[in-house]
């Protein structure tokens, strides 16, 4: 059976160029792979006014629980200047024992080795006991909005129901084994406008240098430290990302600053904690300010950016244990419960069921030449493999 | 002797359209008006590689001491939208007893009243007992390169000394009587460059953000004050005038911040020591920085602005006693003796002699509209004749 070999699934994919929004033919050639195996392959496309149309993939074999669901998406980012690969970005070329190609890393390399877990285990084993399923999108480097969230919504009200599951990122700094992501912090960002009096330099009473409250504001949102961290997370950040006047005038004091901010949080807070906490900064900073003395509070106006992700904590032994388990009898590492990092689909996913992610090694991914060694990707097809057989034991013996 | 009469002055120079760095015909009007009154009158055109040329102009009568000197600017900024005034901004036109003009009370109306003063004392009393000079510039309004500055430098260069200068520059806030200068802070200003670290905002301590050294440099600019001030100026005060960073994308941390300054400092100073106060705050601020916990000192670079201005105060009783004494008489008002607002070419004359400056009510210089009342021009060369006869008195007496 040929798609129970990882390389020869992950060069298919690669050589279909789906640059997001391009479904490039990578979602039919999974549909390919996974419908001779007994799987049951659905093709949803999603729509939103002012956006192009995105391709996603539901694919499950099996009707019973458990349910195993592996979660990932087949669209990538541009490959920037092609000229400047040593290897062609969509021709999957092997050299020195890496497969070259966009995507290769993030994340069709991880696709073509669950399939090819999935493919050994149904020769070794049979039929899942229970049921696996594939969640896959081509809108996850795009703007998300029609991708993972509205495929979840899709496949629930149909009455999908999961009880597992496993996302296919490159979680791994440097070494196959480093890393399982068992949560992710949240993020919220916010633009702040502050305003002032313009004036003459030399008047500075007539006027009221915006600049002072900015500075005040911005500073407030750094120091002190949100928290500490959790056992599980790592403290609590916020980064004022950009401040700008855009005043050439040395002898005018400015009326108006602006400054942008991100901040990643732990689960010490939730979006709208976060979001109160920087509001009572803000206000106390306004109003009590060194720069400003005697001066009236600050005036200010909070614009806060669309949809925050939520932090989220997966705290089920089942699945963790299990995938711990396996990467440490296939690699001999000990990997890492991590909570570091950006944002994932995972953020979605944890409200149908407890969620990890596990991947390749995430060095090369969105850069030139991104690509994998080979070796990774038969040890990947293993512990998927291993994973896959631990978790139905472990589901079905509770 | 039409010179006599301010208003017929007035009208005349405000027909000249001397927007710099144009002449207009101001200074040859000027002209016309003092060589009837007995002054000898010399035109000096300064130069500069890739700036116009400027006219100047400086008269004398007499040829002792004691010697007055009266300093101030033929050349007017632009009329703007000439649409908008309710009078045209050349044609001196008089309505409700307002004269309307570019120049009207910045700062041709001053050099109409003190002519009109200094024929009015030669009509009573005959030649000063000493001597009096115009020192009139066509470039106080633009770079100020080829003004007053030059012109001292050549007069001074031919022999010319003098005991006292006035400047003519409107000193009032609201009323003729309420002010004269005699003194100005200093100004410096600077350009801050901070340098960081790019990088992610979920992996902050991977990258440096500038923001966080930019925020602690500039605030330690302006807190704490630099002084409270001294019997005879205001606080020095330090506005950062703008920050910038340009950083469009929420989720990277910036490398680069960039902020200006100008600082407006009292007696307590000179530019030297406020320079180096300033880098004291910023190597302080780099060094420790609660927005950088645990980082090497901030990289910064400075850049200073060309020529900063010099503080002085003029301590000279004499002058400031003669015009305190003659706005009393003449007002009856105590004039307050100010050190305030921002710069003037008197930061240049005394280098050469005790000055101070009076003139009209400053409120509509550079708006639209510029006017003065018909009946403070009577008053202000009232005023003007008045200290030319006491100073000439007490001048001699000691």
């Amino acid at each position: 059976m040929s798609v129970a070999d990882p390389v020869a699934n992950l060069q298919a994919l690669i050589r279909c160029p789906s640059v997001t929004p391009a479904e490039g033919g990578a979602l039919t050639g999974l549909e390919t792979m996974l419908k001779p195996l007994g799987f049951t392959v659905e093709r949803m496309v999603a729509s939103e006014p002012g956006m192009p149309d995105i391709e996603n993939l539901y694919a499950r074999i099996g009707t019973d629980g458990p349910h195993l669901m592996f979660a990932g998406h087949t669209d990538v980012v541009p490959p920037g200047d092609e000229a400047s690969w040593s290897h062609p970005p969509f021709a999957a070329e092997i050299a020195d024992g890496e497969l070259f190609g966009r995507g290769a890393v993030d994340m069709k390399g991880g696709i073509a080795c669950f399939v090819a877990a999935v493919a050994r285990h149904i020769e070794q084993h049979g039929a899942p006991k229970g049921s696996i399923s594939f969640l896959i999108t081509g809108d996850e480097e795009g703007p998300a909005v029609n991708g993972t969230t509205k495929l979840l919504k899709w496949a629930a009200e149909k009455g999908e129901r999961w009880d597992a599951c496993l996302v296919g990122e490159p979680t791994n700094p440097d070494v196959l084994g480093d890393m399982i992501k068992i949560g992710r912090r949240g993020s919220v960002s916010g633009k702040v406008v502050v305003h002032g009096v313009q004036g003459h330099a030399a008047y500075p009473h007539l006027a009221d240098n915006a600049v002072r409250g900015a500075l005040s504001l911005a500073s407030s949102l750094m120091d002190p430290p949100f928290d500490t961290g959790t056992p599980e997370f790592p403290a609590s950040n916020l980064e004022v990302t950009t401040l700008d006047v855009g005043n050439p005038a040395t002898n005018v004091v400015p009326e108006k600053a602006t400054f942008a901010f991100n901040i990643r949080f732990n689960d010490t807070w939730t979006a709208d904690t976060v979001k109160a906490e920087i509001l009572r900064r803000l206000d106390a900073a306004a109003a009590t300010n060194p720069l400003r003395p005697g001066r009236d509070s600050t005036r200010y106006e909070m614009t806060w950016a669309d949809r925050p992700s939520h932090v989220f904590l997966t705290r089920n032994d089942a699945l963790i244990g299990s995938l711990t388990a396996s990467v440490k009898d296939i690699t001999g590492k000990e990997p890492k419960l991590s909570t570091t990092g950006g944002t994932s689909d995972a953020r979605f996913i944890k409200d149908y069921c407890p969620v990890v992610e596990f991947g390749l090694v995430g060095q090369t991914m969105h850069m030139v030449d991104e690509r994998v060694a080979v070796a990774d990707l038969e040890t990947l097809t293993r512990i998927y493999g291993d994973f896959i057989t631990r978790w139905f034991a472990d589901a079905v013996i509770r």
